[in-house]
C-alpha cells in the first residue's frame, strides 16, 4: 500500500521529511527555520507533556515561567556560556513600528530603540539564576526544584523538522542546591528519569552515559545524556542533564547562609531537558515505509473503528456495537476515535490510519455483525485477525495494546543489538562508521580531545557518551593506540 | 493577624501589588514589563488551563503550535489589524551576536541584518492564516477548530503583575468555517465557555455581552466578552471571543469550494482567547487583608494539615492520624499538602497558608489525639470548628469544599449586585462613576462612538458591554438625550 512515501532503504532523509508532512505532524511556515506543529503532532506532544510533567512533580519538582527575553549582558556574565550560546540568535533592538512617512508602509521606528538589546532566551540559565539570587538567602531556602515549559530560540542555519528548528518548544529544569553531592544526584536522577520516559513511553531504548569535555553544555561541569540509536544507524541525543557546580552561582552571585554555622556559599545548580527534538526520534525509530508506527502510550488515539457498511441501516447497526464497543475500551482507560464519516471509504481510512501510526484498528462489516466479531489489526506488525465480540473483548484489546508497546520496544532494542559494535582497529573503526548501515562503535579512546577531534574531523564520528556503569578494561585507544580503561561509544549522529 | 499587607480600604492598588509578591505568586523580572511567574502563581495557572483545556477538547478543538515570530509584511495585510497591533511590539532586526574587535564585549553583528523584520507575536491571526491557506481546499477540510498555548508580546509602557505585562501567557483559539452562521455560532459558544469557567472555577459572576465598535478587536466584526467586577468598583474584562467575518480569510487568500457544486467562497474566521490577567481578577476579586483567598477548585493545594507538637514521639503519633487523613482525601481527589517541618511553628504556617489563600486547614495537637478531634479552619470565613475523626470526616471536609467554592462565589456576586446601579442622569452617572466605590452603571447610551468618546474623556468611564439579552426598554440616552432601546453596562476598567 503506497502513500507515496519514498522507502527508507532509497532515501532515509526524504522518507523522514515526507512522513512528517503526509502524517500531518507538522510543516515548515513561511517563518525561516520556524515550523507549525499541526495538530496530530502536537497531540502527542501533549501526551509526552503529560507523562514527563507527572515524572517531574513526583520527584518533587514544580513548574514556573521565566522572561522570554534576556538582557544581552546578562549571557556574558558565565565565561564559557556565552561562548555557547551568544552567537546565533533572535536579537531584538527596537519596540515600535510605525507607517513611514514616504508611504513606504510598515517600518521600524528609529526613536524606538532600546538601550540594551533583548536575546530571545536561547535556554534560560542566566535569567533565571539572576531571579533565583533575591529567592535564596539561607540553606532554608534550598533546594529550588523548578522546571519550565517554554519555546526557545537558536538560529540554526540547517534546519529539519522537529530534529532542528529556529524555534523550538521545550522544557527545561532549574534545580538549586545547599550542597555538591545533592546537584550531582539530582542531576544523575534527571537522566534516570529521562531514559525510564524514553524506554517506557517512547519504547526507546537508550544509553545512559557522560558527554566529553568537547561535548559538555557551556556552563556546566558534567553533562549527562542518553542516546538513541535511529533506523539509519545514526545516534539521537534525545535528553541532556547538566550538572553546573557553582558557575552559574558565581555569575550571578547566588548565595546561602548555611547551616552549620550560617557562613556564606555559593549555590550548586543543575539543569536539564527535552525538547520537542524527542518527536523526530520517536518517528525515527519506529515507523516504517507504510508510515508511522506509535507506541500506544504516545498515541492521541490508540483505537481506530472503522465500520463497513452500504447502506444507512447497515451504519445504524453496526454503530450500535462500535459506541458499546467505544465506551467499554474507555471505561479502562483506552482512547478510541469511532470514524463513521460517510466522504471517505474504509479503504481510504485503513490506508489514513496506518500512515498515522494508530496502533489498534478495529473493523466491523455485515458478515462480522452476523458472526458476532470484528476484524482487529495490529500497526506495528500489519497483522490481523478475526476476534470475537463477546466478553473478553475489551480485554484482549488492552493486553494487544501492551504486546504492541512491548513489541515496538524490543525491535528498536534487537536493531541496537545488531548494530553495536566492538571495534579495535582504527580500520574496522572507518569500516562501520563508513558503512550504510552505521550502528554504536564502542571502542578505547585516549581521553584527548584532541584525539575526540581528529576522529570526527576523519570520519564524522563523535563520542556520544562515557558509558554509565562503563566496564573497565584496559585497552589500546582506537586511534592513538595509547592506553585506555573503557570503550566509549562513538557515532554519527543527528 | 498582620502579614504587612496593606489594607484594601487604604490603597487597593499597592494591597494587590504587595500580595501578589508575598504570596508568591509572581514578581517582576530584571527584563522590563517582564514577569516571573513563581511557582505557587503557576500552580494556579496550571488549574485554570487544565479546565479550559478539557473544556476546549470537549467543544471539539485540538492544540496546534505556530511561529513565535511574524513577518512584519503579514500585519500589513489586515487593514484594521495593522492598526491594531503593529504598534507597540518587539522587533527582532538581526540574528548573530559577536565580540566587538575593539574589546567593548558582545554586540550585535551588523552583517547579520535580516532582510525582513520579524515581530514578536503579539497575537497570531496572520500567522496562522497564512498556514490555513495551505489546510483548506473544500468543504472537507472544515471547520478547523484549533487551539493554541503560548506567550505573546505587547510592548507595554505601564505594566502590572498579570493585569498588564509585556510577555504574557495566553490561548488563542483559531478556527476556520464554511459558514457565516457556523463561525457566529463558535463564537458565542466559547464566550460560553469562558463563562462558565468564570463562574464555575474561579468562583467570578461575569456580565456576557457584545463589545461597541470602538472596543472591538482590531480584525474583527463582532467581539463578545466576559466582564467581571473587582472589589475596587472597577471593571475587568476577563474574556473575549471576536467573530472575524471573512476578513482574514480574504487577507490571506483562503478559499474553499463550497458542497454545492464546488464554487470558491472564503472561510469565515474566528478567535478567542484568555490569559494570565485571569490571574489578576482571581486574585483581586476575592482576597481580602489577611491575603488570597482561593476557590477551592483552583487552588494548588485544597488542604492543608498543621500538626501542633513538641517532641518528636507526639509528632510520631499526630503523623500517623495525619497521613490517614492526607489517604482518604487523595482517594476522593482532594490535594493535601501535610506540613510536618520542624524550622517552622505552627502560628507561622497558620499565617503562611492563610496569605495563600489554602480553603481548608486541619490543624491536630496532643489535645485532639486524645478527643480524636481536629480543628478545620475555613479560609474565606476566617472561621474554624472542632471535627470528630469519625467515618464523616472526609466527607466533611469535601462538602466544606464544595460550601467554601459556592460561599466565594455568591459573595461576589452580592458584592457585584449591591455595586450595580440603573443610572437616567448624567450627574446621577459621574457621581458614582467618581465615588471611591464604583461598579457597573446600567445606562442609556444612543449608539454613537461619539456620546461614547466624550463620556470617556469626561469620566474615563468606558462602556464594558452591550450585554446579552439586554432587556429591549426605550429610553434616553444618558450623556445626549437621543432615543436608546436598551441600557449599557459602563464602568471603570482594568
Amino acid at each position: 500500500m503506497s502513500k507515496g512515501l519514498p522507502r527508507r532503504s532509497e532515501d532515509y532523509s526524504l522518507w523522514y521529511n515526507e512522513l512528517v508532512k503526509k502524517a500531518d505532524l507538522a510543516e515548515n511556515s513561511a517563518v525561516r527555520g520556524c515550523m507549525v506543529i499541526k495538530p496530530y503532532g502536537y497531540a502527542i506532544w501533549e501526551k509526552m507533556q503529560a507523562a514527563l510533567d507527572g515524572m517531574f512533580k513526583d520527584t518533587g519538582h514544580s513548574n514556573a515561567y521565566f522572561p522570554l527575553f534576556i538582557p544581552k549582558s546578562y549571557l556574558s556574565k558565565e565565561a564559557e556560556h556565552v561562548e555557547g550560546f551568544a552567537k546565533e540568535c533572535a536579537v531584538v533592538t527596537h519596540y515600535r513600528l510605525k507607517n513611514d512617512e514616504n508611504g513606504l508602509g510598515l517600518v521600524v521606528d528609529p526613536d524606538a530603540k532600546l538601550e540594551e538589546e533583548l536575546i530571545v532566551r536561547p535556554t534560560s540559565e542566566t535569567v533565571i539564576w539572576n531571579s533565583y539570587k533575591n529567592w535564596v538567602q539561607s540553606y532554608r531556602d534550598l533546594p529550588i526544584l523548578v522546571n519550565q515549559w517554554a519555546n526557545v530560540v537558536r538560529w540554526e542555519m540547517r534546519t529539519r523538522l522537529f530534529l532542528r528548528t529556529a524555534e523550538f518548544l521545550w522544557q527545561e529544569g532549574h534545580t538549586a542546591h545547599a550542597t555538591k553531592q545533592e546537584a550531582v544526584h539530582e542531576t544523575v536522577q534527571m537522566m534516570n528519569v529521562y531514559a525510564d520516559f524514553a524506554e517506557n513511553y517512547m519504547a526507546l531504548p537508550v544509553l545512559k552515559g557522560l558527554k566529553t569535555e568537547s561535548e559538555r553544555f557551556a556552563g556546566a561541569e558534567r553533562t549527562y545524556c542518553i542516546e538513541a540509536l535511529m533506523q539509519d544507524g545514526k545516534a539521537l541525543q534525545a535528553g541532556t542533564s547538566h550538572f553546573l557546580g557553582q558557575n552559574f552561582a558565581k555569575a550571578f552571585d547566588v548565595k546561602f547562609a548555611n547551616k552549620e554555622g550560617g557562613a556564606m556559599e555559593y549555590v550548586w545548580g543543575t539543569s536539564w531537558g527535552v525538547s520537542t527534538r524527542l518527536m523526530g526520534a520517536l518517528i525515527m525509530a519506529h515507523s516504517d515505509d507504510n508510515g508511522l508506527v506509535l507506541p500506544p502510550k504516545l498515541a492521541p488515539f490508540q483505537v481506530v473503528i472503522v465500520p463497513i457498511f452500504k447502506s444507512n441501516e447497515q451504519l445504524a447497526e453496526i454503530s450500535e456495537v462500535a459506541l458499546k464497543i467505544k465506551t467499554d475500551l474507555k471505561k479502562i482507560g483506552i482512547s478510541v476515535k469511532f470514524d463513521d464519516r460517510k466522504m471517505h471509504k474504509p479503504g481510504w481510512k485503513f490506508a489514513e490510519y496506518e500512515l498515522k501510526g494508530v496502533p489498534v484498528r478495529i473493523a466491523i462489516g455485515p458478515k462480522d455483525m452476523k458472526n458476532g466479531t470484528a476484524e482487529v489489526a495490529r500497526r506495528d506488525l500489519l497483522e490481523k485477525n478475526s476476534m470475537p465480540l463477546g466478553d473478553g473483548f475489551t480485554q484482549s484489546v488492552s493486553s494487544l495494546l501492551d504486546h504492541i508497546q512491548e513489541t515496538i520496544y524490543n525491535k528498536a532494542l534487537d536493531y541496537r543489538k545488531s548494530h553495536s559494535f566492538m571495534v579495535d582497529t582504527y580500520g574496522e573503526f572507518k569500516k562501520i562508521i563508513n558503512s550504510e548501515e552505521g550502528g554504536f562503535v564502542h571502542a578505547h579512546w585516549d581521553g584527548t580531545a584532541e584525539t575526540e577531534g581528529k576522529i570526527k574531523d576523519e570520519t564524522k564520528a563523535t563520542i556520544r557518551c562515557i558509558p554509565i556503569g562503563q566496564t573497565q578494561e584496559n585497552g589500546k585507544c582506537v586511534y592513538s593506540g595509547k592506553p585506555s580503561k573503557g570503550r566509549v561509544v562513538f557515532a554519527k549522529n543527528y
